[in-house]
């Protein structure tokens, strides 16, 4: 037998990836594990893709749907992409590769709530799932799944669908066996109970993911890492960004509003979020707990230097010197890390219950603090929505964050209309950029926006956002939202003529 | 004693209207009973506004903070609206006077998800609560409040505020008594446990509300009905809306998506949603239940007929005739209605747990299904969000529904681009006009976009949507939410500058 997989059943389904891609055929809804980077498909894709790249070649017709947990990475959403092997991919993704063919028009691409797609799924919204092809660290003796650096959608695709194709990577540490938190208990309504978790360390599921052996057609061995783009060293613009978030931390806790450890916290993907995991380990704060998403190295550090004590998430994104550092301390880890399906790490229910503190990044937001998330002037998709919106709707704070321009000043991050609304005005609290923070609770949209250009808006924009504001105040049809409607949109409609959101002078 | 009070610590603070407004100093935040026009002080409010008057008219300053549940009266909103009482108000609102003076700049509104409120007020995101005036339908034996016809905040501000002004009003029926279901198991985070509510039927909390007696400064006795603004007549195009609707799901049954008893209703507020309840009679359902926000009239009729079977809410909004039926069959309605604190009616836990089929109307939607629900062109606000969020984000299907025109054809119902964003993209599964119904759930933007066009916009309308759509599939700067910047709020700007969106031709 092979070193992971420990039953029969599956050794006997064992073949190449090639072997296994054959499986895949035009028009089918795929169904991939993986989620920001990790724990996904390392070896079936890039076969598919090249047997859809041949398909092409021979002038037929090759494309099929995946779903997946999130993010995965250039072995899967690029090879994909660039065999032009896709309809439709749902939810988050961060490849280049793809996201380039998703601007041009060429495939669909639907956003959703990361706390969406299981449930939906479920309900049908996505039609059949013919196939399930996920990565797993191995397979025990009992022929159950010990699940891979990420859990994301997994329980569901290998429940849904039709067959299912496993790949079994022995890179993956050995030490992942047990650190799994997989709940069963979900259901349709009217049949749904209260899910019982009620602090980030509580196990209410199972260590192995359940599989029924006569639905795998094939079983494939990897040995291969998770590829992880390197975050950009923190910059000043960042470091101030999470000072000002720490400054507002201290000031709620001396409020009483927040206690020294703080309320689980939530940490979004991206540079800044980076930033501000590194600010927290100066921030002297000693066990707190985080129940976010993903486990960069940055949680890692702060886990190892007891500023988290515990930590849940649905996916393992760690480099590989955070790789290194996981199996050098294994000990240090092992129980103070779960990792649960994405319908659980992103449940309203629990978000909410548990008053999580969401920071997250942000493209841009208006002036009234409308958030953008997703598409640069309001129709070139970056990633995608992810969790932000389960956290920031649901959690006790919800913070975005973003310097105050983009592309060397070009652009300003703080627009007077947002040019596409993830995160409405009743969803966001606080706003952050390297300039300041502007607390916006308890505050109607007039006083949002004046906060948020005293505190938030770079000098080189400062002076118009005020203009603009004045005006809109003294001319709007309604002077609730005060808006100039024809030039709502205008700076976005100027950095695209001519590059540059500032008027020339 | 007074037939409705029976504690004398009670009857001993007992004062008129006048005197108890007398506790009411300027800058004082006063939190205030009324869910949709029922339950709200009758006397006190127009009381305190006389006094504003006055101290107005001798040059002083007087204005005060107000928090409710949701919409109140003219007794309450109108008359501090039109004394200039006001410097905040919070959340939804739908008194003309309020709404006259929120547009034309003179105070400030904040719109909240209903859900959030009571939370944040805990989360002292809105400062100290001075006093709190409530109304209630009795004081028994024990000192107990029998809740009134909503419940909304109730608990909270009777709860937070330093002290309590009850309005005991003896026209709201006795039979009220032992309808209502009080939670007392919220706590703030970390200490949240599940809410163990699994059915719209289950019973989680008490009959009545505690009150520490202490705390009461005044007690008025007052004699008033609820007054409800009358619903617009049901006409033939809130007839089509209905049926789209009431077609829909017997697709959805037939697909074996919903069963023959449905899921919980959500209805929300306005003419639309009092015309789909009317429709649901005509649907043949029998045994559905509602957990929802509001019990209007159309609801006690599908109760009476065996429609609806259980229904859950905060506020019970009936006319005088809807009240006489209530009284003549009590009977049949007590089991069958339970009104809860709107942080429970509301609650993101529960909404998804229980799948609402969440029915709401709209101002406009754009193509691609960002929906606003609050800000007429981007900036005059109708009403507020209310409770639309809550159940779209987490209810099984959110549905939302309008005219495809609005004032007699000059307003689109569907724009290019949203002037506001209440619920976003990622929020919006159904949307329907008289024209048609767009089923969004598995679409990408740009199939969205085609499927609003064709089977929402009004004629005058489809032409003008389809080029701009066509337009921007080709020139956008991204084609993943294909816009043309320039144009996105030219309809509206249109409007503005000539009172109609058609082009003059
Ligand atoms: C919004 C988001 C893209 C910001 O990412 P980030 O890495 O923190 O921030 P950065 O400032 O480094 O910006 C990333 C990129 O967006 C670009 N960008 C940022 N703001 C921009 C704006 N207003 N206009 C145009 N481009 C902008 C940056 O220039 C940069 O592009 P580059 O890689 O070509 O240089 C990211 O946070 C995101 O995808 N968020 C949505 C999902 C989410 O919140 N998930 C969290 C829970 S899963
Ligand atoms: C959006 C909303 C105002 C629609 O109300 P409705 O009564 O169903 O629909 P109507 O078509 O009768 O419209 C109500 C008013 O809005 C106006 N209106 C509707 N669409 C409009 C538009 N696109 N532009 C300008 N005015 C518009 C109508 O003309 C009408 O005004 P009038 O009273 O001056 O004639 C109402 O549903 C609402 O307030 N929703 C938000 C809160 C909510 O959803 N709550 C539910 C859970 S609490």
């Amino acid at each position: 037998m092979s070193e992971r997989i420990n039953h029969r059943a599956f050794t006997e389904r064992l073949m190449s990836a090639e072997q296994a891609a054959a499986f895949v055929k035009p028009g089918m809804t795929v169904a991939m594990s993986g989620f920001t980077g990790a724990g996904y498909p390392k070896a079936v894709p890039g076969a598919l893709a090249k047997l859809i790249a041949a398909e092409h070649d021979a002038g037929g017709e090759f494309k099929i749907n995946v779903l997946t947990g999130a993010s995965t990475a250039p072995e899967l959403d690029g090879v994909l992409a660039r065999a032009e092997g896709m309809n439709l991919r749902l939810p988050y993704m961060s490849d280049p590769d793809l996201r380039r063919r998703i601007n041009d028009g060429d495939m669909e691409y639907m956003d959703i709530h990361l706390s969406h797609v299981a449930q939906h799924a479920w309900f049908g919204f996505y039609g059949k799932i013919d196939l399930a092809i996920v990565e797993v660290a191995g397979i025990t003796a009992d022929g159950e799944l010990i699940p891979s650096t990420s859990v994301g959608n997994n329980k569901t695709w290998l429940e849904m669908a039709d067959h299912v194709i496993l790949e079994v990577n022995k890179q993956q540490s050995a030490a992942l066996e047990g650190m799994h938190d997989l709940y069963y208990g979900t259901a349709l309504p009217p049949h749904r109970k209260p899910i019982e978790l009620t602090t980030p360390r509580d196990r209410i599921g199972q260590k192995y993911l359940d599989i029924d052996v006569r639905k795998v057609v094939a079983v494939v061995e990897t040995d291969a890492p998770d590829r992880l783009s390197p975050f950009a060293p923190v910059d000043e613009t960042s470091e101030r960004i999470a000072d000002h978030l720490l400054s507002f931390l201290d000031y709620e806790i001396r409020q009483g509003r927040l206690s020294e450890k703080l309320l689980p916290l939530q940490s979004g993907v991206g540079n800044i979020a980076n930033a501000v995991l590194a600010g927290l380990a100066r921030g002297g704060y000693k066990g707190l707990t985080a129940y976010t998403e993903v486990i960069q190295d940055g949680m890692l550090e702060l886990i190892k230097d007891g500023t988290i004590d515990f930590a849940s998430a649905t996916s393992f994104s760690l480099s590989t010197e955070g790789v290194e550092e996981f199996n050098k301390n294994i000990d240090r880890y092992r129980d103070r890390i779960l990792l649960r399906p994405q319908e659980i790490s992103n449940h309203p229910e629990i978000i909410r219950r548990l008053g999580c503190i969401a920071l997250n990044g942000m493209i841009e937001a208006d002036i009234y603090g409308n958030v953008n998330s997703t598409n640069v002037l309001g129709s070139k998709v970056m990633n995608g929505i992810g969790g932000s919106g389960d956290f920031a709707r649901n959690g006790y704070l919800s913070v975005f964050m973003s310097p105050s321009t983009a592309k060397g000043g070009k652009i300003s991050g703080i627009v007077p209309f947002a040019s596409h609304v993830d995160h409405t005005e009743h969803d966001t609290m606080i706003l952050i950029t390297e300039q300041g923070l502007a607390d916006l609770r308890g505050h109607s949209p007039k006083q949002r926006a004046q906060l948020v250009i005293d505190n938030c808006a770079h000098s080189d924009y400062k002076a118009l956002l005020q203009d603009y504001f004045d005006r809109a105040c003294s001319q709007s049809y309604g002077k609730h939202t005060p808006h100039l409607l024809g030039e709502a949109l205008s700076w976005h409609q100027r950095f695209e003529q001519t590059g540059d959101m500032r008027p020339a002078s």
